[in-house]
């Protein structure tokens, strides 16, 4: 903004007829119209100017507001003197620098690794990075009539503007379902947007957030992009004994779990544990966000899991997330929230800044799903075919990966599994290079670190199978398997030898 | 959560055979054990103690350290000592404190005005309030029957995520009738998002905004929730001379206005102060955010609307924004966003926090609308009778209002109507009331306070005329008209006397 400064800051000439001051004006009045000084450069402050010329500050002051008569600058306390007008900058000016106008809390979001996951750019690779329900099996044909339906009978619920928790007749279906009332029930865009939400309710900068590790990248990313500080809580090894002594030593605002069919690990928080969990939020008073989106996904009927904490929770510290796009189709964005209606208010007030509701048409054609059966039906048909998918995952590990080279805890329901890798006499391998090679080889899937809130997850991989039939899985696994036996051959040779050769 | 501590704060016992640390452990396991200490108390700090007892802080340390060691008490520097064992707070206990645990950011949220204006509680009331479109002559079965189309046909695109960015062909439908690339185009869900988006972006606490006086209250409330500074600038009284001053004195963050069928005014920017305005954010380097949702709705083609102030950019500063919802129906919750590529990538990773991505189905459907021209069919047959409720509800203003009681500069498009409200002889009359009689009266408009970021809009109010045919903005007026009576009635009649009475 100082350019152009060369042009005025030659010496005055005192023998000249004009006053100091007047020639001062005149040269910057020229320089500007030339185009020396361009629209919007800082001129230098009076003081500076007049020690740079060598007169009294008063001269330049004069001469300044000859120019600000004159409309050339305008000056600003406390800012400086800008010349407002003249000539604009030149066609040859570098582009708008809209990187220069980001918030702080905009560079948070920075990490793009979510985002290429969503946006698969490669549509002839096999996806088992995206978590998703069996959309091959979903009932097109009944959706169908039910939208068609809707439409018939509810075209205005469907296209005029919802309430901001949702329409109330899809409130009412799932309050019934969940035995609570519609005022603890707010229809919400996806689970992640219940997450959004939540975060911007409840998250100050500089907050801690005590949640499972590992645990679901998108809630990582959305707590640290509020700024938040993530304190990995162990459930399986620390268990409640380490819960305690994180709230004891980091007051969390809230503690955030997905207890059942766990994502990444697909695990399943015990009774115990979740009595024990509620019993330590209620004596600190820390809320539970409790991210819910597999509860209706598990393989087998029996053993049920155990209830929800929000089920168990007489306190009211619960926030409860559901999914209907991880059950019926991801396309859908929609899910719900159950909560104490304080706190849900309050969401709805955050709501309401963003985008205001969820489209009416497809909260009605839910309802109608939901109302009309299809909904559970389908939920026991997916049961059925993730078993299914599951199991011819497992099968292909088993037979495609050198044996004892993938471990995992075997899930009860869910969309993914978690996966340990290593050589068969046990060293770990590199899941970030196994991400790659797969990548590569027609394959995409997750290494694990992005699932830790606070380092690890170096070799792990998540394994996304009910998305996809099991011919495409043996597919998949194939050729995983060929990269994961490349990368025990080259861990298989010893660093010193590659070093000699 | 000091209570119980009476029950420790008796001197001790010097004269007992036992030493002062054991007795103080004792009392404090018998407090613990009876209840009269609950679960997660904190214990007075050791000094403190010590103080109270008249003994040393080592008795003190002493006596913690047992209980510590018990498993009854748990020590955290810098926070002090916790209750960890013993008896649980009772079932009397209030409940959960959520509002405690509220983000800064979510108390600015706490202006619940706009949350009634869209949850109309009274469905019986005639709603002038809300900025729609007429869904009355919305083509539903048209739209039934482009729906039924996309789930026969395109069922996996429109049940499936979508990109962030959006569904490629309505992008690339969108950039082709913009005359851009797909790349520079996002579908939000709503304008509202748009807004939201923008403001997580840019906006940092104490930011200044630049933004038209009046202006759309969505916007107001959304940069102030995000800890904004809001400077009004009267685009009318204050053209760009304001605007520079402004620019000057507060370096905003971004210049937010809303150039055409302005909500509230109606009016519709100059292109000669769009040049001005574009030029000045130029020469400032202050992007431009251009909230445009009611662009396709002018009631007559001719004279056209001045280019927007996109398509005048030539510096990359302007972020554009529209909304389907504003044309076709509100629930549908869709627009779209034109902004140069490296912004809206920065924009896209925001959103992936939010609902990731619109939902499919909707998408699909407005696509097949455009491209198969029922878009711009309804587009025109709304600028008709868009353009004949306006001249109902003027018509009706003239009829029921006292002469010269309402005054509005004639909208040439858009959705709603700014009115100054006065006695006869120009006394001007006080919105809010008017606001509460006519809800009274079964009337629900907006007076114009939401509308100003900095003060001001004492007597005016928003009608909107679009949602409604003629016949319902007869009866609205009518009320309206006796509520303008009563209030110009009671302004007659002098305070003096009011007082004598």
């Amino acid at each position: 903004m100082m350019a152009g400064m060369d042009a005025i800051s030659a010496k005055l000439d005192r023998t000249n007829t004009g006053s100091l001051a007047s020639q001062l004006t005149d040269r910057l009045v020229g320089a500007i119209a030339s185009g020396e000084i361009v629209l919007g450069t800082r001129l230098p402050s009076e003081r500076q100017l007049a020690v740079t010329l060598g007169v009294s500050r008063t001269t330049v002051m004069a001469a300044y507001r000859e120019l600000e008569a004159r409309g050339l600058v305008r000056g600003q306390v406390g800012r400086g003197t800008f010349v407002v007008g003249g000539t604009e900058p030149g066609p040859d000016q570098p582009a708008f620098a809209w990187q220069g106008k980001l918030a702080h809390g905009a560079r948070r979001f920075l990490d793009p690794g979510l985002h290429r996951i969503i946006n698969v750019a490669d549509r002839g690779a096999v996806v088992l990075s995206i978590n998703r329900p069996a959309l091959d099996i979903f009932p097109v044909e009944t959706f169908r009539q039910v939208t068609d339906h809707v439409l018939r009978q509810h075209a205005g619920a469907a296209l005029g503007l919802s309430p901001i928790e949702g329409d109330p007749g899809l409130r009412a279906e799932i309050a019934a379902r969940h035995g609570t009332e519609p005022g603890q029930v707010m229809i919400i865009s996806g689970t992640q947007q219940g997450l959004d939400l939540v975060t911007r309710c409840l998250l100050d900068p500089g907050d801690v957030v005590v949640m499972d590790r590992p645990g679901y990248f998108g809630a990582i990313q959305t707590f640290r992009s509020a700024g938040a500080t993530l304190v990995g809580w162990d459930i399986e090894r620390g268990g409640a004994e380490e819960l305690e002594t994180l709230l004891v030593r980091y007051a969390p605002k809230f503690i955030y779990t997905n207890p059942t069919f766990q994502n990444p690990t697909g695990r399943t928080m015990s009774l115990p544990t979740r009595r024990e969990l509620l019993r330590l939020a209620r004596l600190h008073r820390i809320p539970i966000i409790e991210d819910d989106p597999y509860r209706e996904l598990p393989f087998h009927g029996t053993p049920a899991s155990p209830p929800t904490l929000r089920e168990l929770d007489d306190a009211g510290i619960v926030i409860h997330l559901r999914s209907a796009s991880k059950v019926l189709a991801l396309g859908l964005r929609l899910g719900w929230l159950l909560a104490p209606e304080p706190i849900l208010q309050q969401l709805a007030l955050v709501r309401l800044r963003t985008d205001i509701s969820s489209p009416g048409l497809t909260q009605l054609i839910v309802r109608e799903l939901m109302t009309g059966g299809h909904y559970d039906r389908h939920v026991a048909a997916l049961r059925r075919e993730h078993r299914r998918r599951y199991e011819a995952m497992a099968a292909a590990l088993q037979r495609h990966l050198p044996p004892c080279s993938a471990t995992w805890a075997p899930p009860t329901g869910g969309l993914h599994l978690w996966v340990r890798l290593t050589t068969p006499d046990g060293m770990p391998l590199d899941a970030e290079r196994i991400q790659r090679d797969a990548a590569a080889a027609g394959v995409l899937i997750i290494a694990g670190a992005p699932f830790h809130p606070d380092g690890g997850g170096a070799h792990s991989i998540r394994l996304c199978f009910a998305g996809l039939p099991p011919d495409h899985l043996e597919v998949a696994i194939a050729r995983l398997g060929r990269v994961v036996r490349a990368a025990i051959a080259d861990n298989a040779v010893p660093s010193a030898t590659v070093a000699l050769v």
